[in-house]
């Protein structure tokens, strides 16, 4: 059995989408557990409309919630019972497998790292996350954990999106590229410069050169790796053109009779291409490298997603992906002290 | 008479769209001239077919050529005959008052920083472009010109920035703001938590904080300042997402005969739509900050954007930009000095 706590008042649809989908998850796998943590009589009130195996689903009384205008730190740090400290907790005393939250992504990330210790191997632990491209989607890391980040860190990014990538999404020798804002050699900033020997120093790493930001939205990696800071400027940027191209587009559709009949019948087409690329179908975004699993929802979550992302943690467990991570790491950090020697 | 030294050889269309841009021009104004540089023969077999004013227009002959495979640093200090170094040259020893190249961005860029001196109180020359938004263009800077960026490098960024949005595009009183991963106080890499105290105490400059990089497109600033690392990531990903979306969408819309007959009728408020958010539009990127001026087109610039930019040279010089700056800037400097005594 895989336990997940679920952060009940995480997301723009708590509690009620995040309750539906913890009780879809468990209509559809039996080896699924979970822990909804919030405020106890609000989330049985919630309940009361499903029929659920309640031998699988228990909660955690937390009273307080973290909103998304507080200081993530110091909400961490002060709201002992709010549902995302709660969950972390649970998860570090061994009492859950996961936490799963679509609530405040700073709180939840700072949460995770100061809460969470790290699997062995590990320096730094990168927000992984998958973002839409014309084909399948890439994996972009980090998005926004650890800023003014060192070279052997981009290095680690690399590597455990490999194995996420590999093992998690069933990708076959997933390639990886470092972004850059250029292909030629001398391009770059320090970081970039740094990390690259490095990078192409792993023959087990499909590493396959820079990318430019240009080159991401036409799937030009399997893994995108980034410091935190350039990572979410591209997630967010991703998001901000996408749907003002889109409302744009809509706006534009709307000026003449003529465009509006066409806008009729190329209504459930358009639709569906620009689902595909929304930010918030690919489930969940993992806190790699963490002891046990930290991951967060798109705070508009549905029921969907959510259900999806629980179905998620419960394979990234089984899979054993922290323990391969772990071994792929310890395994790298040879070749650099047999270098070094 | 303000003089442009033109690279008829530069971009995907020269130099045929370059000189039929450079004869438009002087039709338009009889206060420029234009120098051709590139191979002789060739730019005046082009200019047979054109009536013009040939005292205002004149060939520095150059016969190689920067391409785009080459290193740019060692192309420019190689090949002392190209058109690119050739218009600098004219630049340097104020034969020229402007050089505009659509030719290799690496080339034009490292050849203007390394050819071209700074007018006084510049530390660093940014590369500044117009990008679409929901509204009206956004000036974003640094592009692309000086990674590993310096707090006092930015601030001198955003007073540059200032100073072009309303001087050259006519925006009264710009609002400036710096490229973070959220807009709360804590958050950010090194560079943007030494750089915000600093932009803070200059009480001319139009701070008005944080921007997400989502909110780029929704026009969240006129004048929004970063890195040239996180600059070109940020204009490269703009053009990667749109490009992707729209031939996603076309694609979308060619599934059946009803969206077929639905993009018929859709098609021309499309096209308006997305020609709005082409990047191309916006005329050329000036290298802020050096003595004279140096403007990069896109290297798929047709004539109107080359005439589009040799006017927007002509306006830039005629309007004394450079003193605004240098002036602005070195008073910003006694300002510091002040506070540090």
């Amino acid at each position: 059995m895989i336990k997940v706590a679920l952060d009940a008042m995480g997301g723009d649809n708590s509690p009620q989408e995040i309750v539906k989908g913890a009780v879809e998850a468990l209509s559809k796998s039996a080896e699924l557990s979970v822990i909804l943590t919030g405020p106890k009589e609000r989330i049985e009130n919630e309940l009361k409309q499903y029929t659920f195996d309640k031998s699988r689903l228990r909660i955690e009384d937390a009273p307080e919630v973290i909103t998304l205008d507080e200081s993530p730190v110091a909400a961490i740090q002060k709201k002992k019972d709010s549902s995302i400290v709660r969950g972390l907790m649970l998860l570090k005393t061994g009492e859950a497998d996961a936490f799963l939250s679509a609530g405040s992504s700073g709180a939840v990330l700072a949460g995770g790292q100061l809460k969470i210790g790290r699997i062995k191997g590990v320096d730094r632990t990168p927000l992984a996350t998958l973002i839409p491209t014309e084909t399948t989607p890439s994996l972009l890391l980090d998005c926004g954990a650890n800023v003014d980040a060192k070279p052997q860190w981009l290095l680690q990014f690399a590597r455990m999106g490999q194995i996420y990538m590999s093992e998690v999404c069933g990708i076959s020798n997933p390639s990886v590229k470092l972004v850059n804002i250029g292909l030629e050699e001398e391009k770059g900033n320090n970081l970039i410069k740094e990390t690259k020997p490095l990078i192409e120093a792993l023959p087990e790493l499909n590493y396959q050169g820079y990318i430019e930001s240009r080159e991401i939205p036409h799937h030009g990696a399997d893994v995108v790796v980034a410091d935190a800071f350039t990572g979410n400027v591209i997630l967010k940027l991703y998001e901000g053109v996408g749907s003002t191209l889109i409302s744009a587009v809509r706006k534009g559709l709307m000026t003449d009779l003529r465009t509006k009949i066409g806008a009729l019948l190329i209504k459930p087409a358009l639709k569906k291409t620009l689902r595909r690329f929304g930010t918030e179908d690919n489930g969940g975004a993992p806190l790699l490298g963490l002891k046990g699993l930290v991951m967060k929802c798109h705070g508009n979550a549905t029921h969907v997603e959510i259900s999806n992302a629980l179905l998620q943690c419960e394979s990234f467990v089984k899979l054993g992906i922290n323990d391969k991570i772990s071994e792929a790491l310890l395994k790298d950090k040879k070749i650099f002290e047999v270098n070094e020697n």
